[in-house]
């Protein structure tokens, strides 16, 4: 096994991760150490470049009594260092018994990742400054799937992501307050200038524009289950329809002063013919998510490295807001699917009628959502479950906005496709979401159930339900408003207005 | 008494108007006329030029006894005819005893006008087809008003205000259907296409564009009233502010590419001097509504005639969409009064906190409101509510309104000033409203109040509570959007793309 770039110590968790977890209430004298499929080989692999070392939380076990139940299977002298909730005297998602272990082997947080099975290691790891890989589907796979998602522009981008500056923030909060009006008086005009502020990590912020839109298209063999009445064509007809300047969100971006980018991440039909389309495809279109993964992991990952290379060439480009569309002929259940399978909500409650459909197909629809989230259930890792359950431009997207958020410009997100998509990044890259804006308040409920997981508020509210990028793009002037009222407004002194008194009794 | 132009008939009601109201229940042989102060001397000046009669409901009367009852006051002689209700067989608001005046009189209906003093005889008059005038303030000064009324900008744009074209509607409908999206997939976009045919006539409509705002300015006696704690100089120096181009209102319609306005409708100080204010001070300022009226009736008439002499100039100057705005410390009160008179709500349930005020200034504004909107109670004349109650500026944007859409130009209406304005409006010259759209809601009571009354739903709700037209002027690229997706957008035919199949089972 080649080692992992970066990476000195690899650590592990122990029940359900190296070894099969034992019934709760076992006896500590009645534990066998049963190693789960791979987890000696994968050891050994590892054993020959890292430090490694597992780390625990138990009922009442110190190393010595892990260590001696661990050795008997040959686990034993491939760990370094064993240390337990016990020896700690904290328990994960408490990141001191990760801490302890990498004090104890002499590596800095930044070059350490953590395997585990459980929430509770993720959340551990994220707070130990740990990289984290979840063995939702073996040792083995979780290791190569970490080493393979520290490369490439998606990987690069997610390093990129950053908290918001506070200290911009409040220095646009002050300044709106000596502007010429009454304080707080545009409302949500306000919040989003403090909010680009934050994001840019200026005061004033720049210029939201710029503004260019980048459209995914994508096909879903799941729209061959009977989920839409719309013909699978219709994607790549659309395609040929936006290059042609005729589709709504061709008409709206030029009302907005935004251009459009065509990104083909996995039409079915061969598209590469089609001027004016960038060719990004990743496969001809998904396998039907209700038999089974829609793509693979890896063809999940090259969506995301497709999606945030488009947003890094925009700013490039000079563009200073980006905004999502998406097209593809069966997405809105796909996006059903993401959504209930990462924020954990009943497939009823995130399934819409999309293009519209009548209540039958509805029916089938939410079956067939709720089949897909359920095989994801307890899985860790989101790049595992967008691929089970996502789509080409879905990933694509994901990778977009993770893209547009490193490079700390404003990423205004559309309706239920952008917002599967955005629960998917920010799952993946947590701070995410705080750089985006929500555009709009699809009709579709799964748009508005990852608005609310996601504590977004959109700006606009306008019933549409046509994606493409339409929503987002009609919020382009509220935004751009947002920083040109900070940037442009005379204060009161300036403009030599009064403020206001103390009320006064008459 | 010089002639009414254009007018050969005068009816009158008769009990309330020409004679004192009876109490209900009184036998007809003890009914006895008390001639209301100056009937008789109007009638008697009117009957030099004009045909005479009077249309009256009665519970048993037939013509000639309401003549035997009105003769032995002077009023019997000079009426050509009476009509009642037992005669005709129908009471107001139907308006056959209108008709049937007019019709042994021998005068079209759009050569005569009604003289009343209830709502069932303004609607009877509307049904009818003939002016009217209300008599909430004696009869001389109803003819008077009347007459001053059917001349100047503000009348002729009264006379403009036409029925939505309901044929380019359905065009708009139809076309919306053959688009490139799924059906009503746009949403309240569509609505809007739909609107702006209508109020154009033509389908697809044409562009609202260029937009221009008029931020109309006035002052307001009831600031002195501590209803707010700006103090009343703020507003001219907002209106120095607008003409240097520092306030948020020129920063938002530079941004949707819309040109501003501004005009001194009755600004407290002395403005003349400031470039680029259009100057139609008709009064510094308004009286304290508190005290008594505002402004008188040909006061409130020449702001109308200002406001829509400016939507005249603009719609001239080639500019297609119109945006309401308005600068005026006080305003809100003045407005959450006329909301109240002219809806008939609370005024708690109307006032708001404007600029910001504490619950002690929320308290004294909302009985000041209360107090002046009780002083209309039961009047028909909404000129005469508005100069009761009202403000230069929001009659000047009443006026506005009103000349936008005479002119066939959809008008964006801001918020709660916008509202009471567009409330005054639609009384005065019905229609109006169904051709203006509510760019947003205002976080003030009184804007929803006056939304709901006129059955409109905004485009925006941002939290907004600025005025100067900000919030209305945010929309305009919707507004323009919608259009636009109808005059642009590819048709399924043309794009070549495949329409929905009915759906299919998989």
């Amino acid at each position: 096994m080649k080692r992992l770039e970066d990476i000195d110590a690899v650590l592990f968790d122990v029940g359900g991760t190296l070894v099969s977890e034992a019934p709760p209430g076992t006896p500590v004298a009645e534990l066998r150490a049963d190693p789960r499929p791979g987890a000696i080989e994968t050891l050994r692999g590892l054993a020959r470049h890292h430090r490694i070392a597992a780390v625990t939380d138990t009922s009442a076990m110190r190393e010595a009594e892990v260590h001696e139940l661990l050795e008997p299977v040959g686990l034993g002298g491939l760990l370094e260092a064993v240390v337990t909730s016990v020896d700690v005297g904290a328990a994960k998602p408490d990141p001191r018994p990760l801490t302890e272990a990498l004090r104890r082997l002499g590596v800095e947080p930044g070059r350490a990742v953590y395997v585990g099975d459980a929430a509770s290691d993720r959340d551990a790891a994220a707070a130990a400054g740990v990289g984290f890989a979840a063995v939702d589907r073996g040792i083995a796979e979780a290791i190569e799937r970490f080493r393979r998602a520290r490369s490439g522009p998606f990987a690069e981008a997610c390093r990129g992501v950053r908290p918001l500056d506070d200290e911009s923030a409040g220095a646009a909060r002050a300044h709106h307050d000596r502007l010429t009006k009454p304080a707080g008086s545009l409302g949500r005009l306000e919040d989003l200038g403090v909010q680009l502020a934050a994001i840019a990590g200026q005061c004033p912020p720049p210029r939201p524009e710029p503004a260019a839109v980048a459209v995914f298209a994508g096909d879903h063999g799941v729209a061959r289950a009977g989920v839409t009445p719309w013909p699978q064509e219709v994607t790549a007809q659309m395609v040929a329809n936006f290059a042609a300047g005729g589709a709504a969100i061709n008409v709206i971006a030029r009302q907005v002063g935004a251009s459009v980018q065509i990104v083909d991440a996995g039409v079915a039909a061969d598209i590469s013919q089609l001027q004016g389309v960038v060719r990004r495809n990743v496969r001809r279109g998904t396998a039907d998510l209700s038999h089974g993964a829609a793509i693979s992991v890896a063809e999940a990952r090259a969506a995301l490295d497709a999606g945030a290379s488009i947003a890094a060439d925009l700013v490039e480009d000079g563009n200073r807001l980006l905004v999502t569309g998406d097209m593809g002929i069966g997405n809105t259940t796909s996006s059903a699917a993401l959504i209930a399978a990462l924020t954990g909500r009943e497939a009823s409650a995130v399934t819409g009628r999309g293009t519209g459909i009548d209540d039958e197909t509805l029916a089938r629809k939410t079956r067939i959502v709720e089949g897909a989230a359920g095989r994801t259930r307890g899985w860790l890792d989101p790049v595992s479950i967008l691929s089970e359950v996502g789509g080409l431009e879905i990933a694509a997207l994901a990778g977009f906005i993770v893209g547009g958020v490193a490079e700390r410009v404003p990423v205004l997100v559309d309706g239920v496709i952008a917002g599967a998509a955005l629960l998917a990044a920010e799952a993946i890259a947590p701070g995410t979401a705080a750089r985006c804006i929500a555009g709009h308040r699809s009709t579709e409920p799964g748009a508005t159930a990852a608005l609310e997981e996601l504590d977004l508020a959109p700006v606009l509210d306008l019933a549409l339900r046509l994606g493409e990028g339409t929503g987002a793009c009609l919020a382009v002037p509220v935004v751009q408003a947002a920083a040109n009222v900070l940037r442009e407004m005379a204060t009161f002194e300036r403009a030599g207005v009064s403020e206001r008194n103390v009320p006064r009794n008459p």
